[in-house]
């Protein structure tokens, strides 16, 4: 079972590596990182980052998970290209966070039921998709999560799909998921109102509308 | 303020990426990488890994964070002496999961209330730590964590001490830490009995007790 983690430019760490730790230990799983330009990829805080093989090493996946961005003023069209072609044979394809800004440009949640990072929804459903205010979204082959922590509680969900409940749970408590955040403030119907506002505006959307048309349109023709 | 994350072969992905994601974004927060031999250094997986600077380029950081590790047959000598040397001027030693084996194996939490991955409290005590089993054990300027995802919890707890409580508060916002984690198994007082005892099997300590005890003597002895 090959399971494709896709890395891009200003990509969130915890995003993918919440879903690699739960998959990345279980030897059924040939795992691989790519990205459109094979190499180091940079995270968003430039900080770090991992590295990957190319989009064309991959072109068959079996899973595919996507995570989200910060600080992007336009997407990879060359990974949403590739969204476009591998999801017609994938088991299940999936996101974390703006990951699915990534799923929506290439046409996979037209129409459907889907979340995202809570401060960017109007883009996701700009690019057609309904955004449901949940933690993991399931609908057919397609799990979307939340911001960026949630792709812990969405591998887990597809960690049972895949291998069963049991494996789920072992793999849960391997990991010693029993969280106990210190702040009741995780979300924006939790936080205290001045919070939500100000974080709001660190995470505006950096995306550029006229970007996004053109590779919506571009990877579209070229399909 | 210097934050060093500590990286030695077979750390373990999300036990680092928890800590770094709720401290990276800070830019007061000057991020450092650092391992014995600078260079890519693999997780435990080997599928993935990050890059790190030597540990003498970072020789009095502010702050430090050890990840644990998983197949480790030993310590790695030259991340404890350097635990042992520049634990003395920090503002925050911290770990996650087996990281507290490492500032046992230093000295650091002799005789002190320390926590670790529930499967590895025999080493912890071993080495001269009181084990609790809590998530986040705080005592002065020492936070040990539990297993693997317990370092976002740790994180924040952290965050909060060297920032305040509004921008913890913010931090766990912006993550979207609203943790629902789809099973209840995850610490051994709620898993299922085989499968915890399964996953104490396959979890086993694989240090050597030799190898143990010779790093504790050597690096105590060259301090």
């Amino acid at each position: 079972m090959q399971v494709a983690l896709v890395l891009y430019p200003h990509f969130t760490m915890l995003d993918i590596v919440g879903p690699f730790q739960v998959l990345g230990d279980n030897p059924e799983c040939q795992i691989r990182f790519v990205a459109s330009s094979p190499g180091q990829i940079a995270d968003h805080t430039g900080h770090t980052g991992l590295v990957a093989s190319s989009l064309e090493e991959v072109p068959r996946p079996d899973v595919v998970v996507v995570p989200g961005g910060f600080h992007d003023t336009q997407l990879d069209r060359d990974v949403v290209r590739w969204l476009r072609d591998v999801h017609e044979t994938t088991t299940w394809t999936t996101s974390v966070c703006t990951g699915s800004i990534y799923l929506a440009a290439a046409g996979i949640l037209s129409g459907l039921d889907a979340t995202t990072h809570w401060a960017r929804k109007d883009r996701l459903e700009q690019l057609g998709a309904r955004y449901v205010p949940e933690r993991v979204v399931e609908r057919g082959k397609i799990i979307t999560a939340a911001g960026v922590s949630s792709g812990i509680d969405m591998g887990l969900v597809l960690v049972e799909r895949l291998f069963g409940r049991d494996y789920a749970e072992l793999v849960q408590l391997a990991i010693e998921y029993d969280p106990q955040p210190p702040f009741d403030a995780g979300s924006p119907t939790k936080a205290r109102k001045d919070i939500v506002d100000f974080a709001r505006v660190l995470m505006a959307d950096t995306l550029s509308d006229d970007a996004v048309a053109d590779v919506v349109a571009e990877t579209k023709g070229a399909h």
